[in-house]
């Protein structure tokens, strides 16, 4: 049925698929051996549709409980499926907590990771505990000064060696990125990190936030996270906030 | 710990309790042998507290995968516990689901069923799919005519017999209740359907939402739903909808 007879014979096809899911019940976005992931649905139910195995490309890996409001893979395929059609058999068949929000063909050149201009992500905190939040925010249960984690964020706009800022297993070598824009918003109900970036390291957006958790409560000064930035060692700096804060919102190509 | 030696001898004293509960992953509000309810929750950890089996009375039943932002339970003890105390005690200790708002010492005469004033109820429809709100809200992928909706309100309004909205298994007799308020408001994401009335009846709400939402799909007019109300038999009226987009927002005494 998805077969439309448009068959390209060796050409292969590259699809370029935008997403968004509720991480809370995947252990992360990029596929494990025997587990609950998102590109492992995803890779499942296409390689059912095509009939042949899928493997597919993601732009973003996110950590188990980490949610993301925009998301872009890529696979080829010999077989033509027109994609409005593809994209009704994936979320008929994909998991509830995974919403494919479009599907094109794209070049084969396309690179949905190399090809990345700015990430947006947002790390999520609730001082006055919602259950209907929980899994979408961190509670801090205290107050938290806002004017100072605003001061202190311009200490990590620009661009650094984020190495201080990056989870030590980062097999990366070049840990220097450039951050173009870090905003604290507050409403009655949530305070939200937003961070936009040319690149993230790993639990860069995470630690961060711990580094603007303790300046909010005061534990360290604003004009320390520099010194943090500096000294090019994990150790100094905060602690790695938890997953269920964190949102990937928004991919720039 | 808990015990501050306001011993009151044989005199029991009454706490109200105001709490919240994302319904997602309960059987229910009310207690069912062996089943994962709010109340059986609630109860355990009361009776931990006190040491003593504690037997609550909440204010409304909610069914499986219903929420509450508003929701109250009094129960007796002879055992005095400073109410900000226990507070905490029951935050600590029930599921993260519930979220306890208030604790307070009540006189005794008090009843949390028979002294509401009234109940207001949302129920909310999502025409686009969102991951995030697949546990609070019913998806509905197609358009509905809000204009007509609100057409249909008015005959909903005021007293009725609303026997043809509710529950064959509903063992009430007086099925006579006053809606004062039924409006539907739309954002981008979400069609709330709000309804304040002095009681409702077995998946009233549910039901109500059902009738509107065939209005809106324009399967029926809006002129029908007083026929539907006039046959006093539930089975003219539309189905009941599902349990996730439904929420207990506000109880007034």
């Amino acid at each position: 049925m998805y077969d439309n007879c448009d068959w390209t014979g060796d050409d292969m096809i590259k699809y370029l698929v935008n997403l968004e899911y509720d991480g809370s019940e995947f252990n992360g976005y990029a596929t494990q051996p025997n587990r609950n992931t998102i590109q492992d649905n995803i890779e499942m139910v296409l390689s059912k549709i095509f009939q042949s195995e899928i493997k597919t490309f993601g732009s973003s890996r996110t950590d188990a409980r980490v949610h993301a409001r925009d998301q872009y893979l890529t696979f080829e395929v010999e077989k033509n499926i027109e994609p409005r059609g593809l994209l009704r058999a994936l979320n008929a068949q994909t998991k509830p907590a995974i919403n494919i929000k479009n599907v094109e063909i794209v070049n084969s050149d396309f690179n949905p990771r190399y090809h990345v201009k700015s990430k947006v992500y947002h790390y999520q905190i609730m001082t006055k505990y919602n259950p209907f939040l929980r899994r979408y925010a961190y509670y801090h249960p205290y107050k938290l000064n806002i004017d100072k984690m605003r001061e202190a964020t311009k200490f990590i706009c620009g661009t650094h060696d984020f190495t201080s800022f990056c989870n030590v297993k980062s097999e990366v070598e070049d840990k220097i990125r450039t951050i173009y824009e870090l905003t604290i918003n507050e409403t009655d109900e949530l305070i939200t990190i937003e961070i936009e970036g040319n690149g993230f390291l790993y639990n860069m957006v995470r630690i961060i936030a711990g580094v603007l958790i303790d300046v909010g409560t005061e534990k360290i000064e604003p004009k320390q996270v520099s010194e943090m930035l500096l000294a090019k060692n994990r150790t100094v700096a905060s602690k790695t906030m938890p997953p269920e804060g964190l949102f990937l919102i928004k991919i720039n190509y």
